[in-house]
């Protein structure tokens, strides 16, 4: 068996049929010229583009570090599809060390760490301890606490995970089942799992990794009067799982990995029941509550609005890595169906000699178009929304400390409804890009499968991304009738769902304007459209609510289509502000150029995509539907020659990509084939005899050794 | 390393953890309790519509051949997660071989063999050779080729793969760059790849197993006058690539396996070069063409019409695999979301002590339903369409053999558009399913993640679902103009096309005819719906070709469109026709009452989802379309509780599931934590310690040997 070999330590496999030499060269045009062509065509620089898009210090950042990580062989990622599941935990847990102290050595600050993640895209048992369990220890400490988890923890000497999520519970935090008793006679907790759906699950990293955990559990204290234990919510707990030296489980732990998923195989996803586990009273991470060591006695957190300023930031940072996404999975997609050919075009003349005309690149095919193009402007919407939601969370940040919480709900239920709408579009548009690469992107060589398996959990953690919309709908109604009742209510500035709550009040039976495709290219006349349209729906759910009296559950789907409204609202939004007031943009006429393009189609594919909604309103006619639609086939044939400078200009490093198809050189073929060459399997021939129990022939080299299965 | 010891033949590995013998019960009501509530439910006898659904034999011959898989250890599937690919390979090996030896030893015929692969659902290395290898060779070969290939193959004394696909060419198969070249000298073909495009690639069964194939090659013979070659297109040729003993690869051939892919892990799909082989005449399978031995002179193949019919055999059986894929998916969401209990619903009052309500299931949320219950009724779409497909399969086969052609083109259309839209649907249902299953549905043991994996090729192979549309269009347009002239036009009885493009010609401007809920309970409205919508869009786009001169790429996004809707109202007429029509669904009034609710929300669904372009064409008001999507919402609160006993009607095996949540006991929980405890990780205690390059303690049981990375 290949692994075996692999990981007792051997060197690479050798390969095990070589090409003939004169084989080697593809037919027709190879890729890089055909890439080369394509850059020909730019109407633009897209090293301009990088620079307008990233910052110069994103970049410096991204060129320092890059080629470290290239040069690490724990971080050389060709042999990784070939792994198993435990090679794969090995492979992790080398990197996680590497990285470390790669991380003191050059003395890598917490921006660098954060970029070599990102290149690396590799996460692995560490991660839990570098984020969750790091920042629960800074934010919710004591002095004290500080110094007896946090310190060893910064030195490694600790390795940690946060437990929340049980067996049965995972959305619902205030359901979860452990609990943590104190006892003021040994000051001490007691944690219990009452049984096995309080296991907790999906802990990343307490499966083998870590030996001290953030337990999240129910905490009951003694009430004062008569010693009655109340139950006072869900609250974190610092837990010793494993002996520091012999990684031998403490007493009370019953701790193992939950088995494999459909990605995220470095993670060591665990699950762990307690039982009668004591812990002294310092390792109750107080935060802003506290219990009294003598008494018992429980003292409520304060400001639990604070909490929200952390969802805005983690919810900010998903749309930056669904854009991430969006623009990994077209540059793949883009660059390969320019490689690609296939078919003639229908119309194209048969040559003089009666052979066929030369088949086409993938790329011109207006249907491989319409699948590819749009997560490539839809990278760009939600970069300037992404930047757009950092700004709010710091202007939020800073006028919570100076007490003002008036954008906190606006800011927060609007960072819900994106989380939810961009986790959902970039998971389609992994699969839309893999399924445009044809059969090959099928291959684990394509990048894409890959990607989809490692992105899919963005869907349902952090707030699972349909039911989440509940936060939005639940804002959008409270906005909704604060306005109704009084126009003038108090708003602050940076408030956009008023904006368009209070337009649509003033005309509800408003109509598009436009009656050709020239009108089409005011950004204007798309955010007033988005708006009255999530103002519509918002309208309609809240008829249902309060004057049919409906129950909630059965308007969760208006709700969902309201979220979704607002949310591509603001995409729309954030993305015509840019080309309307960004002076950086605005001085640069060839991005500007191209950044319409881009809006352009975004906004009306956005459009045509949700069509009914406009046209049930009202809104939308039929006809002007039409020269929509066709507007969008326009757009495709218009951004098609810039289609590979554009993904260019984000620059995404090949060995981020990791993707034969979708290489920056273009040379796809050569590259399909080393990854063959690559396959463990091609070391052994087998014995297909049904007749025979021997499964393998033998090895085609090395030790005549033959396993019976 | 687990894998190790595991492959080398070990007993399966003891479990490390043991759970506590009081905290193995999960808290709450437990999962069999809660699906013994929902199946009292029942409005019908799930038995009953199993019978309905399958008919007496199909169940004979499940309950005969499944207990024989249950029961062979070679099948079982209990650690194929746990696997690396060497390991599935040989798995599946192991398999293939136990599976001929069974069908042998118990005289199972072909139905019975389809029966089990379909129960096994290990696709593995024999694949090709128990299909499109013994299906070519059973239909184009002569009674010489017969004894030299076909008999061999089917006592499996050699091992067959079909080599088509080439690694710079899928779809387009008359682009195919492997040159047979006939030399009437020494009576044989030379066998080329031109270069390294030309690699035969995704081969199933090439990479390590099949010691012949059948290459479709290029054929090359010399003309009659000059002796100069000229190419004849894409023929079959026989090609020996190994030795039968050593399994050696034969001179001229480079293959192997093309390494790791999203899913079908137990199938070696492969590559191969071929340089300078030479096979004998005989090796040509001519089928309808031929080549003289002595001159090389070619005979051209006459019907090539009848190959369409296989293609519409092979469509028809994707559309049934898709029904189970369906079913399967909705399967494993309905029973886990009954058993899933998470929030207590918002509406729901406190109770009098001033605890929580009760946590509601899963299943009770309408934007859990809305994602769930589609898929159900989904698949008794296709259930009804499926059918209908074999049907005229069958009459069209009769109808060729007497040389009428008349209802070919019509069901070669339809079942290319349906082959196109079943994949896309399925596909999205096993995704959509998954993500309702929250974060289990992420873990392999949902049985949802690997299931999605393995369908995927669906979509891209027989014809790529997005650019495979093209045939339906041609037809349909091809119809349309046919009608357009004359009205009259003879069509066959069958032919339903005609049916809709005549009525929406004699009246464009129909309005849809319902003004009150009660109104949609008529199957006749959806089925007059969707027809005059396929029409409609066919219109609109041969407009565009026909007069206003378009380029056929340029409405390649209208054809699509096209396609789905002609086959949208297929789906619907065929389900409609049999609540109508079906006698024996009509004698048995309780089936026939659930089966007509699962079309009202089968059509409601997917008109509400594609409302745009009823809505566009002026067929559809905005008032009616909110009626319509009111409806759906009812409906989904009607189907409710029937949900669990319609899935309970498809009677899907949990040997078949292999899934920890669809479990037809319920009992979910204590099946993760088996999940978990399989895990070989959970063998090992990992060395944390960032400055040591030690990656493994050790070993928990067994030899004290100390892997190092």
């Amino acid at each position: 068996m290949s692994a075996t070999s692999e990981s007792s330590g051997s060197p690479i496999l050798t390969v095990p049929v070589e090409i003939p030499d004169h084989l080697q060269k593809p037919v027709g045009t190879p890729g890089p010229r055909l890439l080369e062509i394509e850059r020909a065509k730019a109407s633009f620089s897209p090293r301009d583009l990088e620079l307008y898009l990233y910052g110069k210090d994103y970049i410096e950042r991204r060129d320092r570090i890059l080629p470290v990580l290239e040069n690490e062989p724990a971080f050389n990622k060709s042999r990784i599809h070939y792994m198993d599941r435990g090679e794969k935990y090995r492979f992790g847990l080398r990197k996680e060390k590497r990285l470390t102290q790669i991380q003191m050595e050059l003395g890598w600050d917490d921006d660098d760490l954060h970029m070599a993640e990102g290149l690396l895209d590799l996460p692995a048992s560490f991660n839990l301890h570098r984020s969750m369990f790091m920042k629960t220890l800074r934010a919710q400490t004591t002095e004290e606490q500080k110094e007896l988890f946090l310190r060893p923890a910064e030195r490694y000497e600790i390795i940690g995970c946060y437990a929340q999520t049980e067996l049965g519970h995972g959305s619902n935090v205030q359901g979860l089942e452990t609990t943590a008793t104190y006892h003021p006679e040994s000051k001490s907790f007691i944690l219990q799992s009452p049984g096995l759906t309080s296991a907790k699950w999906w802990i990343g990293g307490l499966g083998r990794t870590a030996d001290h955990a953030v337990v999240m559990a129910q905490l009951y204290t003694p009430d004062g009067k008569n010693g009655q234990l109340v139950k006072r919510g869900p609250f974190p707990f610092v837990v010793q799982l494993r002996d520091l030296k012999t990684r031998e489980l403490l007493p009370g732990r019953t701790i193992q990995d939950i088995g494999p998923k459909a990605g995220y195989p470095m993670v060591d996803n665990g699950t762990m029941l307690l039982d009668q586990v004591e812990i002294p009273h310092v390792n109750f991470l107080a935060g802003y509550a506290s219990v009294d060591p003598e008494t018992g006695k429980f003292n409520k957190p304060q400001h639990d609005k604070l909490a929200y300023g952390t969802m805005v930031y983690i919810r900010a940072s998903m749309i930056q890595q669904a854009r991430s996404i969006m623009a990994r999975s077209a540059t793949v997609a883009i660059r390969y169906c320019s490689v690609r050919r296939q078919f003639a075009d229908r119309d194209a003349p048969q040559t003089d000699d009666g052979r066929q005309p030369a088949e086409t690149q993938v790329i011109n095919y207006q249907l491989v178009q319409a699948r590819i193009f749009p997560p490539l402007v839809q990278a760009f919407a939600f970069h300037f929304t992404g930047k757009e939601m950092y700004r709010l969370y710091h202007l939020n940040e800073q006028a919570m400390k100076g007490g003002d919480f008036g954008i906190l709900a606006d800011v927060h239920a609007t960072s819900s409804g994106l989380k939810s709408l961009c986790t959902l579009m970039a998971s389609s548009s992994i699969e839309e890009c893999r399924r445009a690469c044809g059969g090959h992107g099928y291959s684990l060589a394509s990048g894409l499968a890959s990607l989809w398996s490692d992105y899919l959990p963005q869907v349902t953690w952090e707030g699972d991304s349909y039911m989440l919309t509940q936060q939005t709908g639940r804002y959008l109604f409270k906005t909704f009738r604060t306005l109704l009742a009084d126009r003038n209510a108090p708003m602050s500035k940076e408030n956009r769902t008023a904006d368009y709550v209070l337009k649509y009040i003033a005309n509800p039976e408003a109509k598009a304007p436009f009656k050709y495709v020239g009108d089409l290219s005011d950004p204007q006349l798309f955010v007033d459209a988005f708006g009255h349209r999530a103002a519509y729906l918002t309208a309609t759910a809240l008829r249902k609510r309060d004057i049919e009296k409906r129950s909630w559950n059965s308007i969760l789907c208006d709700i969902f289509r309201c979220s979704t409204a607002h949310s591509q609202y603001t995409l729309v939004y954030n993305f015509a502000k840019a080309l309307q007031e960004d002076e950086d943009l605005k001085s640069q006429r060839a991005l500007h150029r191209v950044m319409t393009t881009c809006f352009e189609l975004f906004a009306c594919h956005t459009m045509d995509t949700e069509a009914a909604e406009f046209l049930s309103s009202g809104y939308l006619s039929p006809k002007q539907h039409e020269l929509l639609r066709n507007r969008v086939h326009e757009l495709l044939a218009e951004l098609r020659p810039q289609a590979v400078p554009l993904v260019d200009a984000w620059n995404l490093p090949d060995y981020l990509l990791n993707s034969a198809l979708g290489r920056q050189d273009g040379d796809v073929y050569p590259a399909l084939v080393r990854f063959a060459q690559g396959e463990p399997l091609n070391r052994t021939r087998f014995n297909v005899d049904i007749h025979s129990d021997e499964i393998e022939v033998g090895p085609e080299e090395g030790a005549k050794v033959s396993s019976k299965l």
